[in-house]
């Protein structure tokens, strides 16, 4: 089943900006005529041509379920017709099982939203524990195939730990850069169980990314930053994996959290091309929800009509998410526009009710993954979304990237201080901090009783 | 594809030890004859028929993989042929899409052990990061066609929050009993986003099951500690899932992890089913490994013959194996001794250092499960494993299950003043703790290249 005339060069980088077409890459994955983000296009596929068939792509992918090949048993591999071409890839693609992520009914969520098709697909249960190994699978997988042996990137977390990951799978090298002082011992404690070299620099995160740009110019070492675009293009299996799941069904609304906005950009670009090869017959509205802290592409879109992005320190609970300068807003922003979606900012207390309600429906999420709960309850009060419509959350991240956030919440910690101390109310019948008792056994049956009473 | 005369009845309890049979079980799931515990029989199967066709029945669990069914698509419940019977198991299965567990080969492990033939299977990706959610998906089932209202548990660990999981996604109240003093806050999290009630009683842990064994025979609670055998039942899933990884052609060796010997148990009862049942003709040799400090039942087979089980007060980092009087300690000797496989201890150091290799390999995974490695090292040494065979791994929990034991281990802190400083150097090789550089390309580039001479 091919979609391409030529799969081997169907996929070509083109500038979003200006449109320039390189025919390869620079090290720093910067178009060279104005220094904006690159993209794969496929010019290449043939979806107009009457031999090409939807119906026999599906059936395709679905098989491969079934196989015991590696790449057929990675959930972005399997959709690898709608990705760039690895020449030999049986020798060079990187794979963990990614992908493959459960979609999961949120039915109490769904009572209090008053929104009754309620799903969430769960990217946080990727084997790294975030999404972040959809389209790391891709890039290291690019790296490899290049015979780089350094691969690098400026993260303190999800990033760091998946790059950490595929590298030690490929037996490259990986380097992460940070600042000093503001490191996180807990979400560094996966790059270096996979062996990664960690150098925490004296100066601040734009200053690591400035002399990563300056390492890839003069070593070969492969960038493995979200402006990498194999990385969006392995994140775009998120988008197709659900559409099967739904039965090639779209649901009205998809909801996204918005950080460094590569996800986004992937999950448009997916429904746009499905959309394109007639995988699907219309497109889902997709919206990106970012917290009032870190909210650069909200006010982006609220203040300048998307025309321009004032970077921000950012500042928010949700670390994933903490970003003040996202990389790939251009992007975002055309995806919001295609698919008619909305931009929404959520509190703190908002973003922290909405985790404990998702994990009341017995699925454990990382705070960045809930601003998508809160997010529906605005966009649900705006009427933006309807009752009868159909709607999925993507969640990020795993509850154990940050359980610390969980304790915090239940023991009532996590606000205690701070100005949000009214709000906080709000959160308080979600909490639930352990009791201590007694060794008796009607002690036990109180509990138990008080419990069921106030359920 | 039916393998039993009649499915609705084809499962029965038996006592371990004197064999009685009854009807149902009591509410603490010991024999009312001698005190021991239950297991599944299937007096039903119909296994010697000419009518029973094993190549059928494989062939009817992998098409699952490409339905639609939530039963299908779990990875217990695609198995459910060899499982106790749920009645109406589209009301009342209670699956968060567990099993469906990858299996890794582990390159750099190969090499250090000169097994080439070396694979992982890895239950810590699981939903809740463990391997109880296999058996709790089915446990938790039949308290929900039971119609409980309660579950219960006493554990810190990977059980309360498997457990409060799947009775959140249940609509089921659960309760968790802890010695208070002894509380891990980070383990708890997820029993806290779950929703569980959790009470620190003033007693130790056996306080809290001898009271929990009170109030389970007092209130409609539902006992989900591992003495319940459903739990057992769905652990086996792994087993069977493994053989289908390696297309039903067994390995020579699998190397479990012993804490309670509830998965020790599963696994080795699922292949002699398998083997009964005609899906695979020769048993793979199971053998047990323990922490040095938490060593009962390597002690009562190397000492006493596996005649009897001398409780003792367990201590090792390996948090999830660190048991001193294992329930399920006869029904694990039952497979090691069907089996012909072996038992093994391990010291701290080689746990630590078994990790990072594994970690080195791209997989991440708690200290408990490096157990496996680490046993591995020594069943080679002694001549049991031999270079030319094949060996599966059982991981039973991920990476994120217990962060702070990678970092201390990274930054050398892990045996700081303990004992074992000796033989720390053994494990220092293995530790990479970040460095701190001036925001300067060159000391970058000298730290590159210092980890690659070092390589």
């Amino acid at each position: 089943m091919s979609i391409a005339q030529n799969t081997e060069t169907a996929a070509r980088l083109r500038c979003i900006f200006c449109g320039a077409a390189p025919d390869c890459a620079g090290q720093d994955f910067r178009c060279t005529a104005c220094g904006d983000l690159l993209e794969f296009v496929f010019p290449g596929w043939i979806s107009d041509s009457p031999a090409f068939d939807p119906a026999a792509l599906k059936s395709l992918w679905l098989n491969r379920r079934t196989s015991r090949n590696p790449l057929d048993q990675s959930g972005v591999w399997r959709f690898r017709e709608l990705l760039p071409h690895i020449p030999n890839p049986e020798e060079h693609v990187i794979t963990l099982r990614e992908g493959n992520t459960p979609l999961y009914r949120l039915p109490r969520c769904a009572r209090a939203t008053g929104v009754e098709n309620l799903h969430a697909k769960h990217q946080g249960m990727n084997p790294t524990a975030s999404f972040k190994d959809t389209g790391m699978t891709v890039a290291a997988s690019s790296a490899h195939q290049q015979e780089f042996r350094w691969v690098a990137c400026a993260s303190t977390g999800n990033t760091s730990a998946s790059m950490a990951a595929y590298a030690a799978r490929g037996n490259m090298h990986s380097l992460v850069l940070i600042p000093d002082g503001k490191i996180s011992w807990g979400k560094l404690s996966q790059s270096l169980d996979y062996g990664a070299l960690t150098c925490q620099l004296r100066t601040d995160f734009d200053g690591c990314v400035r002399i990563l740009n300056e390492l890839v110019r003069q070593r070969p070492v492969y960038l493995l930053n979200s402006v990498n675009p194999y990385r969006i293009e392995g994140q775009k299996t998120a988008a197709i994996e659900l559409m099967e799941q739904l039965a090639w069904e779209p649901p009205d609304h998809i909801i996204v959290p918005g950080g460094n906005l590569g996800n986004s950009s992937a999950i448009g670009k997916a429904l746009l091309e499905m959309r394109e090869l007639k995988l699907i017959t219309r497109l889902p509205k997709l919206s990106i929800i970012q917290a009032h802290g870190a909210n650069p592409f909200y006010r982006s879109v609220r203040e300048f009509g998307g025309k321009k992005l004032e970077p921000m320190t950012a500042d928010t609970l949700a670390t994933a998410i903490r970003i003040g300068n996202p990389a790939s807003w251009k992007k975002a922003l055309r995806v919001l526009q295609a698919t008619g979606g909305e931009v929404e900012e959520v509190s703190e207390v908002e973003i922290a009710a909405a985790k404990a309600e998702i994990g009341a429906d017995g699925i454990g999420c990382e705070p960045a993954s809930a601003v998508t709960l809160a997010g529906l309850k605005k966009l649900r009060r705006s009427g933006f979304v309807k009752s009868g419509e159909a709607v999925v959350l993507i969640l990020t991240g795993h509850l154990l990237k940050d359980p610390d956030f969980t304790i915090k919440f239940h023991r009532g910690d996590l606000f205690a201080g701070t100005g949000d101390a009214a709000e906080a109310v709000q959160a308080k019948s979600l909490q639930h901090a352990p009791v201590v008792l007694d060794a008796d056994l009607g002690a036990v049956i109180a509990a138990v009783d008080a419990a069921e009473r106030n359920s």
